[in-house]
């Protein structure tokens, strides 16, 4: 299964680059351009009316519609709809035209094409030069950012140069409502109300189903020419100005569009009060210059918090930033009601809908680059806690059960075989309750919101795991991390993370108990939890199955040692994805592993066992783990660097950051996988780093992939910027403020004074 | 889980009757009532417009149309579409209407209602005083009956009598195609072509995505009355003519219509050709009465064969011939392109699919009672081999995997939980080609289709199995019957009964190789087996994992005995039935069995087992099991019966017979529990008769329950009729040839002489 890179993009340290446009590329261009700021974003589909493949997408975090499930397949505790993130408003939408003859990059004659994402701004420009038929020809150059500090304000520019001539050209410029989600003949827009004045229009449009509110509006400006005429425009959906643009040869015109967005979730808030908020909050924009300069500002800032280099490796430094960048593009705490999709905002390939992965794989990032992110990812969890109550009352449980895929807190798939039986979703949450109170100390947040969501995921746990006739506790009819294997009993994983949430929800009330009576009290109010309750979560983490042996050997579930053996390196190339291409039950009935499940709580857990049970655990599911999932080698990387693995933890490492640059899956067209971009900084910071957050201490063992010449990473922990700077044989350590560290075993006091470490024998690759 | 009877039918021994009309029972009596002839069968639905609710059901063997599974759920291995046995042509429709007003049950006025099904005959009859709003009364009698001896051949009968007065009546009767599909909006039919003269008249309808075509016409005649006027009478999808018919005061008019259907189910054949055959069948046409002399002799010849007769509880009496009934209308071998499905064809429920139940439930009925229908029943899953190649295919598998659920052989389910893990279907035909050639000796269809069958099948579920590393072979993965454990590993009884295919198989090409070595070289050409493949087959059976004790105790499955633990009788009858109140995941993570799977294969290879491995495995599994399958109980109660536990088999037959008689589940409305039926004959003759057919010779241990006074049945084999008679101490045997039977362990010779042994004490109840 060896994945072969698509080269496309110009490697730069700060940038990507496409010069010249091959429209073969164009989906994968436009998901790779996609700019976002977490509240809204925009697929990187040209302005202009463009009559080749693309999508225009354009999209808003949590606003969603319903998707009916197939009714055939609806038993008792299987969703009835789904929902995904729906393709929302065009606001960039433009027209050119010179004497009747329209700009189309499908037919139209051009040169110099050049599109350009700056990684230190967020803007993405894009410059050609258009020729027309009769060979006049006009320079364009297209400008878009979202704004990362005023999440609803968005802003166009568009100079033009008309190098040869001069005349008049028609720009019509349009916030466009009659988008089209992927696959659907119909909008799933209705139009509210709309106004259109000279140099502001706008329309208020809302979702037919979940009346989900978004309120688009658009201020204009032209500068540097003559602003011949400006006339409405009006389609269903749709309103515009179009301008008759007066062009002088040599004399560049800049046409500049502030939108500002306003999305209302609510559906009882009135339409007047969605309506009034944009009209004042539009009003307010400061125009595109200034906007950029906070843009420069925000930007400037967060690099020198986050950066990681990387020296020696030109690709992998380009695609470590363009993963960090993407990542607080789609997400950065901006509103407890939003999440990461699993494809952020940049696409619509599984809906626009949120996974464990946020808990599992994004949050590290969030708790080492902007803790209030970071929080604001658990406080969804809570946000949508009497969700997670409903599903598990229809799953026949108790407490609350965490989906497997959402937007707004309900279970999304109908799928019964994942939803019902993956209880992955819920440890997740309560890991992430423990991982974020455990590194910032935040009680309040532990013995209020946390502690209430562990004793409801304890109790879905309680009621959905069983006795049997030893008195051991376990979970039945489950499906672990790995997908290929279906409806087993004892999965390591799933057992694993269980007990720790029972000891854990435990722990913390008995913490609560003495040191925080109130909470306590206030925690027994809101959850009802009884004594009987506590002893049963104690009772059953103290019998749970768990089938390792005395070296550490953990066997993944009941009879996986007996199951048929898979030789996966004999799998042929052409049956990948294996979900295409194999019949659905072959793909659950032998040894072979999607991605880690024994590794991955060993990972998660990484205090809790020793060395050798990793190695044998690595040793024995490596071979028989074929990656289907793009969050699983990054996963065996971090492992292999920590077992001295060095050629496993670089291969592993292998495209982590240039997935959808390389368009490694051959499927960036559909979206960047967001996801993966996460695991890509936990494979250099966890990985190279040897990060490991789940002890007493942080602890570090970084190390340097012989293919390097060195490479640095900064990390934010309890109020200190940790520098942390790898090179052949040394690791220099700063923190902005004091802070102890475990170094390679050591406990080090770390600040402003550089530390200089040599790098242990073990260490070295 | 107490299941109550309706009681709503009158008792009689060889009648159903309705006495008066009750349309909360409407389609309960619709469903009883219907009448059938395998080649198409009826519902019965009133002749003439009804304006209450009603199912105007009408449907033809093999006649289905497609139906998308949806997209979403559809991976590599899983069936895009399925099919459904399509509602057809409505031959009875009619209109009767005196001044202006028209006869509606559901507002008429009318008295002395009664329906009855004489099952001497098949004749369904319905006769009423139908009194107008002025007074005036007509007394009507219609008759209904489906041939049994020319398939395409069915009959309507009207007699009216008016009462108190003379005058005209309208009597408008139609050929009507224009029929809805539960749950669907328009016809799934086409008109292609039609005829109207005044005697006679029909449409050549075709189904419009599979283009099946059914011809129907009608020849109508009016006897003992003035028909005045016989006018056209055309709507889309309907031709019919309408009746002036002149009435005199107590003189009865009777109008009689035959019908022929003409059925074509290759699309391939010209409409000008099954319009040929139609017109001439239809010319050739007896009248009602002489058709009604032959039906007469086939049932009462039917009868002399197969009978079951009861003393001393009229109710099971009339339940068995009411079961014997509507198998034999249902299927009788008119053609191997028939099946049997779930519902027969009496209603839309199960979409007339056919299951393995066929094989295991249904195939017994006919090798006692009908030979050739039992080898047409084997021939259907000839018929129907390269569909089960191309599905094996379709699951990455070689040979042939047989369908869950199927009309025309191709796979019917998209729930890959059943379509792709349930290997019942295919071990079930092996061990029909085992049973069908065992009890008859029809060696050339052993060694000629039935060979070709076992090879297939042998070679699929070689494919679907595997070997693990302690060179043991089982099948992963899969659902036995037992429908509550999802996904298991060495399931009892797919594993026993894939071992003994592959023996069976090895058996039968072995014999093939010295006794018919011409039979073995065609073999080889079509199936091109090898003697690696032998030698794979062999192998496998030898090391067939297989989960049972010295003792005999059978583990269900791996893991099955750690399974936490149900108490199958503390369900509240709330819950039931369990599909639509219990959380999917829910049913299948504990020791609650949905029907059996240890006790059918030792019910199936009865032999094999010693009585203290069936007591120990009964014991073990019986309270587990919580029979949501209707076929459940009469499988535990012919076991019970064999253990000497009197009670339990009592218990267990309870309501075999009568299930839909007294609509026990409720549901009777969608159509018969028809491979219930079967379960029903078997719990009698293999319950209480205790026949066992798997050994070396036919054997019988008959019992008497304490609850009857005597019973007697007959049976087929070899040639001779064999009946048995059994009373509180006695049993009596005798045989129209010399047959040798095994009597209570006891090898016996029977012929025409009765044979009369006291039943041994351990089989008194």
């Amino acid at each position: 299964m060896a994945k072969q890179a698509d080269k496309y993009f110009d490697i730069a340290p700060w940038s990507v680059s496409e010069t010249g446009f091959d429209p073969e590329h164009g989906r994968v261009a436009e998901s790779i351009f996609s700019i976002a700021n977490e509240y809204s974003g925009v697929r990187g589909y040209f302005d202009e009316d463009y009559s080749g493949d693309r999508l225009v997408g354009s999209y808003f975090n949590g606003v969603y519609e319903y998707t009916p499930n197939d009714p055939s397949i609806i038993y008792a505790g299987i969703q009835k709809r789904g929902h995904f993130m729906v393709n929302a408003v065009d606001w960039l939408s433009l027209r050119l035209v010179v004497d009747g003859e329209q700009l189309d990059l499908h037919h139209s004659q051009f040169s110099a094409f050049k599109r350009t994402l700056d990684l230190q701004t967020g803007v993405l420009t894009r410059s050609f030069v258009w020729t027309l038929a009769d060979g006049r020809k006009l320079a364009l150059r297209f400008e878009r950012f979202v704004s990362m500090q005023i999440a609803s304000n968005v802003y166009q520019r568009l100079a033009i140069t008309p190098q040869n001539f001069a005349g008049d050209l028609t720009l019509t410029t349009r916030i466009n409502f009659d988008t089209r989600h992927s696959n659907q003949a119909g909008s799933y827009w209705e139009d509210v109300r709309e106004f259109n004045d000279p140099e502001q229009f706008g329309i208020l449009g809302k979702t037919k189903a979940t009346r989900k509110r978004v309120f688009s509006l658009a201020k204009i400006k032209v500068a540097g020419g003559a602003l011949k005429a400006n006339e409405p425009v009006k389609a269903e959906r749709v309103v515009g100005r179009q301008l008759t643009l007066g062009l002088t040869e040599g004399q560049t015109l800049v046409f500049d569009k502030a939108v500002t967005n306003i999305v209302e979730k609510t559906p009882d808030v009135p339409n007047d009060t969605v309506w009034a908020k944009g009209l004042a909050d539009n009003q307010a924009q400061v125009g595109y210059d200034d906007a950029l300069v906070q843009q420069r500002a925000y930007w400037h800032d967060f690099w020198q918090r986050n950066d990681i280099q990387i020296e020696g490796d030109p690709e992998n430094q380009q695609g470590i930033r363009y993963c960090i960048f993407q990542m607080a593009q789609t997400y950065h705490g901006q509103s407890p009601t939003n999440n990461v999709g699993a494809k952020g905002l940049t696409g619509e390939a599984y809906g626009g809908l949120a996974f464990w992965d946020t808990e599992t794989m994004c949050l590290p990032f969030y708790l080492f680059n902007d803790i209030k992110a970071a929080k604001n990812l658990v406080e969804f969890r809570y946000s949508t806690l009497a969700a997670a109550k409903r599903r598990a009352q229809m799953v026949d449980c108790q407490g609350a059960s965490y989906p497997i895929s959402t937007i707004n807190g309900d279970e999304s798939t109908s799928l019964w075989q994942h939803a019902n039986t993956q209880l992955q979703p819920s440890t997740a949450v309560a890991y992430a309750v423990f991982h974020y109170a455990h590194l910032t100390g935040d009680h309040d947040f532990l013995y209020g919101h946390g502690a209430e969501m562990l004793v409801e995921i304890s109790r879905f746990l309680y009621s959905r795991g069983d006795w049997n006739r030893k008195h051991e506790f376990s979970f039945y009819g489950v499906m672990g991390p790995d997908e290929f294997q279906v409806m087993v009993n004892h999965d390591a994983y799933t057992n694993y993370m269980g007990l720790k949430t029972f000891s854990y929800t435990l722990k913390v009330v008995a913490a609560m108990k003495t040191k925080a009576p109130a909470a306590y009290q206030a925690l027994q109010r809101k959850t009802h939890f009884t004594d009987q309750e506590l002893a049963d979560w104690q009772d059953a983490s103290d019998h749970m199955v768990f089938l390792g042996d005395n070296n550490g050997m953990i066997e993944q579930q009941q009879g996986f040692y007996d199951l048929p053996h898979v030789d996966v390196d004999k799998i042929p190339v052409s049956d990948f994805p294996l979900y295409d291409h194999w019949s659905y039950d072959r793909l659950f009935r032998n040894d072979m592993i999607k991605q880690p499940d024994v590794l991955m709580f060993q990972f998660l857990y990484s205090n809790d066992f020793s060395a050798r049970s990793k190695r044998l655990n690595y040793d024995y599911y490596t071979p028989r783990t074929i990656h289907e999932s793009s969050l699983s080698p990054s996963i065996h990387s971090i492992m292999a660097q920590e077992l001295h693995k060095a050629a496993d933890a670089y291969k592993f490492f292998g495209f982590a950051t240039r997935m959808d640059l390389d368009n490694y899956n051959r499927n960036t067209r559909d979206g960047l996988h967001t996801t993966s971009i996460a695991a890509a900084w936990l494979n250099i910071v966890y990985g190279f780093g040897g990060l490991r957050s789940d002890g007493p201490t942080l602890s570090l063992n970084p190390g340097l992939p012989k293919q390097w010449q060195g490479y640095a990473f900064k990390i934010n922990y309890r109020g200190a910027n940790i520098h942390v700077q790898v090179n052949a044989q040394t690791v220099t350590i700063t923190a902005t403020s004091p802070v102890t560290l475990k170094l390679y075993d050591k406990l080090e006091q770390v600040g402003e004074t550089p530390l200089k470490l040599s790098i242990p024998a073990v260490w070295q690759a």
